[in-house]
Formats: C-alpha cells, sequence, structure tokens
C-alpha cells in the first residue's frame, strides 16, 4: 500500500503529493506545523495539539477556516488510510500559494498539507535503559520560538552538530548561559529530588509532552519547577531528560560528553517515564510489550 | 503565453510547478535564494549573485553539483521564454526532499527551483522623486541573517507591520538601539555628506546593492563609512535611503512617521540614485525612458 498523503482536501499517494512553488511556506517559512504521535490508530494529546495549532495560527494572522471537527476528521481519515500501529502525523499550515511579496497576500488561502509516516515508539522504551547524549550549541533562533513555525534551520543546524558528534539532540543554550531546549525537544534537569525546567516564553516552544509532565508529576508524589537553569548546573545535576512528542521521555546521560550523575538514567527519570507511558497506555491502548 | 518555471531540470507553466510535501524547504526552511534583476533579458550583477549563493550553499552544507555555467544558461533560457523586459528572477535552492527528520538526509538530493516574473523598475524611478516613509521594529530574526534562507517569517512579519502603517519598509533595529537593516533592503543615513551604513556582519545581509553603492559612491564624490548607526542618529540625519535587488536606491523621508531632513529626497541620496542607475544601463542597456 502507498503512503498516502492530504493536501488541500484530497487524499493522494505521498510521492505525488506537492506544493506549487510559489507557496509562501517554501518561499518564506510562513507556516506552523504540529507533529502528533499515532498509537493504536489514536491521536496521542490530540486537544492539546489543536490548541497550540490553533494559537499559532492566530499568533500569524493565518485564517484557516477549517473547523477543529473537520481537521480532526481528516486527520484520522488519513491515519486510518495509512494503517500503521505506531506513527507520526505531521500538519503544515501555511498562508497559500502567491506572488513573492514579503507581506501577506491580499487573497490569502491557507493550505494544509498532512503526512503519516511509521514510527518506531518502541525503540524509544529501549532508550530508557541506556539513556541519550546531548551536545551544547548557542541559541541562533528568532526571538518567537514559542510559535511553532517550519522555520526551523537553526534547529536543523543544531540537530546535525549532534549527530556530527554522535548525541542525540543539542541544547540551545542562551548567551548569558540559560538552557532553554533541545532542537526539537524540551530540556529537563533533577537536582535533589525536584525538577526543573525553562518557563514559557518567547525563547522555548511550549511542548505537548512538557504539558504532559507538567500535569502527570504530581501523580508520582515529584515535585517539578517551571525555572530557568543555567549550564553549569546543568552538568552539576543529579538527572536530566527530555521530552517531545516523538521521544516522550529520554534520560539525557551525557552533556557535551561529560557523564550527569553517575551517567545512567535517574530514578526520578523512571519514575516519570512509568507515569507518561502508562498515560499513553491509557489514552490510546497502545503497549510497547 | 503561460509564466514558465523552472525545477530540477524542467522547465514547465508555472501554475504546473511544485515540489514535493516532503521537500526540506517546506518543512525546514533548509534552502538558500536569490532574487536577480532582469533589465532588457540581462541580469544585472550576476556574478556578485553567483559568489553569494555558493557561499551561502557553503554555509549550509548544501551540496549542489551544477556548475556556475549551468546555472547561467538554465537562468537566461528561462528569462528568454518568458520573454519580459523587467523581471525579477527568484532562484531556490534547498537540501532537497527527504523523510522528516532535522539533520541532513544520508543521501541529500539538492532542488532548484526558478521562476521569473515581471516587475516595474520604472516605478522605482518615479519613486526617487517622492520617497518613501519606512517603520522601525524589534530585529527577531536569527543569528545568520548573513546567510540568504528562506526562513523569512521574522521578515514577513516586519514587511506586513510596514504595510499596515502605509510604510514601504520596516528597518530592524536591534536591543541595543542599532539600525541593521530592513525586512528586504539595506538601510543607509546621510550626515554632513557622509553617508553610513551598517557593516557586514552576522545581522545585516550583504546586499548586492549594497556593494554596487559602495562601488559606485567614489564615482560621484559621495564619502561612504560602513559604520552602525542608532535610531536616534538615524532619525536626526540629513537624508536616509534603502538600496536592494528590487529597489536599487529609495529615499526614505519619513522614519516611524517623522520626516527625515526636510521630509524631502536629498541631494546625496539623488547623485547616488544617479550613478546606480547609470550603472544599470550601462550593465543591461536598459533605460526607463
Amino acid at each position: 500500500m502507498p503512503q498516502l498523503a492530504y493536501v488541500d482536501g484530497r487524499v493522494l499517494p505521498l510521492r505525488d503529493a506537492g506544493v506549487g512553488v510559489e507557496d509562501r511556506g517554501l518561499q518564506f517559512a510562513d507556516a506552523i506545523y504540529e507533529v502528533v504521535a499515532v498509537l493504536g490508530g489514536r491521536l496521542l494529546d490530540w486537544p492539546a495539539h489543536l490548541v497550540r495549532l490553533r494559537r499559532n495560527l492566530a499568533a500569524l494572522f493565518i485564517d484557516f477556516p477549517m473547523s477543529d471537527a473537520a481537521l480532526s476528521a481528516q486527520a484520522l481519515r488519513l491515519v486510518a488510510a495509512n494503517g500503521h500501529k505506531q506513527a507520526l502525523l505531521y500538519i503544515q499550515i501555511g498562508r497559500g500559494a502567491a506572488r513573492r511579496d514579503h507581506g501577506f497576500p491580499s487573497d490569502p488561502n491557507a493550505s494544509l498539507i498532512m503526512t503519516v509516516r511509521r514510527f518506531d515508539f518502541q525503540q524509544r522504551i529501549a532508550q530508557l535503559q541506556t539513556g541519550v547524549g546531548v551536545i551544547t550549541v548557542n541559541d541562533m533562533r528568532w526571538g518567537r520560538v514559542d510559535i511553532k513555525t517550519t522555520g526551523l534551520l537553526a534547529n536543523v543546524l543544531a540537530k546535525q552538530d549532534a549527530r556530527n558528534a554522535g548525541a542525540f539532540e543539542a541544547w540551545m543554550v542562551a548567551e548569558d548561559g540559560t538552557v532553554r531546549e533541545g532542537g526539537s525537544t524540551n530540556a529537563w534537569i533533577v537536582r535533589g529530588g525536584t525538577v526543573f525546567t525553562h518557563p514559557l516564553s518567547r525563547h522555548i516552544l511550549p511542548g505537548i509532552a512538557r504539558s504532559a509532565l507538567l500535569r502527570l508529576a504530581a501523580d508520582v508524589q515529584v515535585r517539578v519547577v517551571e525555572e530557568a537553569f543555567d549550564l553549569e548546573t546543568a552538568r552539576s545535576a543529579d538527572e536530566a531528560f527530555l521530552t517531545s512528542t516523538t521521544s516522550p521521555i529520554l534520560p539525557v546521560v551525557r552533556i557535551d560528553g561529560v557523564a550527569v550523575g553517575d551517567g545512567k538514567p535517574g530514578p526520578v527519570t523512571a519514575r516519570l517515564a512509568g507515569a507518561i507511558w502508562a498515560d499513553i497506555t491509557a489514552q490510546t491502548g497502545w503497549t510497547a510489550f
């Protein structure tokens, strides 16, 4: 069965799905997106993704007339048509195509693209035992990374730096030393049993997995504080971890090649991982076992 | 005759020209571009555009095997096929299409898109008499705007702010008050007969029209200094102007609604405009008259 994609009302083979060369997503990164975990055919944390998507559209003044109900129905239809048990649903909404000119088109026509790709969430459970390494890079991104736009080149370069260094992720560090977040994940540390993460601001993405963790931590008696930490503090932390849609939670056991704590996934991270995966199973019925 | 575009070796009607939904230009702004003035069928300052294009590809580690000669030939062929006397050639080169993943694809396949759109350069000559207004906005762009990438959303929002305010351009101002450049133009002021513009750095685009002005100013006995100025200095300048491929030179007569000097295009700007348009005519044979 071919991979199927959705473009502006049509479902078609992924290899035939495209946009015009004057699409503003292509020429200006004038588009927002969401990546949603699909497990057992269900969309994880879908209401939260919808809320964020609408907020991002509003932030960019993109008029997108499709209702939440219609968008949800189209997304579920595409997920079902692709038939994967574990997958990522990618949704991109842009300001449409127009003769190239920076300002908004006088007659905008928002475009919707969706793809579904198989994704191995089981590996993320295996990685709970080993953890991953991160490197650190200067945060070179623009001043509104709280809006989830396709202007991701700084993230691309940071993630490639991480890959070149044999690491999983690159943590973005502000000029004053504050650790903001990773190239596609939120960043967390544990000190003295308390978990710290950067507060919501224009300098981090409000991750859906981040929200889930904040909601679930109390269930396993873990205290979480939304308070920024700097790189020195992270290096001397007891534990560290990251969260994202594609990595619901992963222990960080090395920062710039140096062990965090004893260099092994820690007990607080493990407790949180238990809560997170229990919630994923409760929401979707999917289990890795 | 339909508008024609070029995509990866094919010339086809613009309305049929597209890229796949997993093009990295569309999903990550992982692409660079050039906009070239076409006058009388000739490409203005083409060698300088080629040099910049290659430098940008190198900065992003995009492997683009086509030679300068082949690229030039394809560009000229598309320009000729479209047949406009005054036009803009748009060239975009991206890291190609691949299953979505931030890091570079293991088997990258750079893609080349070119379009040619009619453009009215004559209006720019008319605007020399009236000048234009600019507003100022905080520079929210990323830390490498010297690379001409398609990650232009901050520029889009600034240009739209300008349009909403009835202005032609938005000047991007750093936190410390330094005027960097406009959303799609370089910024200049004149004080005591000397012209000032921001020096090359990671915070401005090295404009081709900017280079042309630096080269031509001596011909008309105008002294130009590449030295940053702040907004207060700009507001009290004798004259101001902007340059770009699409606006070779335009007097700026209002900043945030307040007149610059006497609120009319000034004599130094006029002398430079004479030199710039003479050079354009010399290079292309095109005249507005």
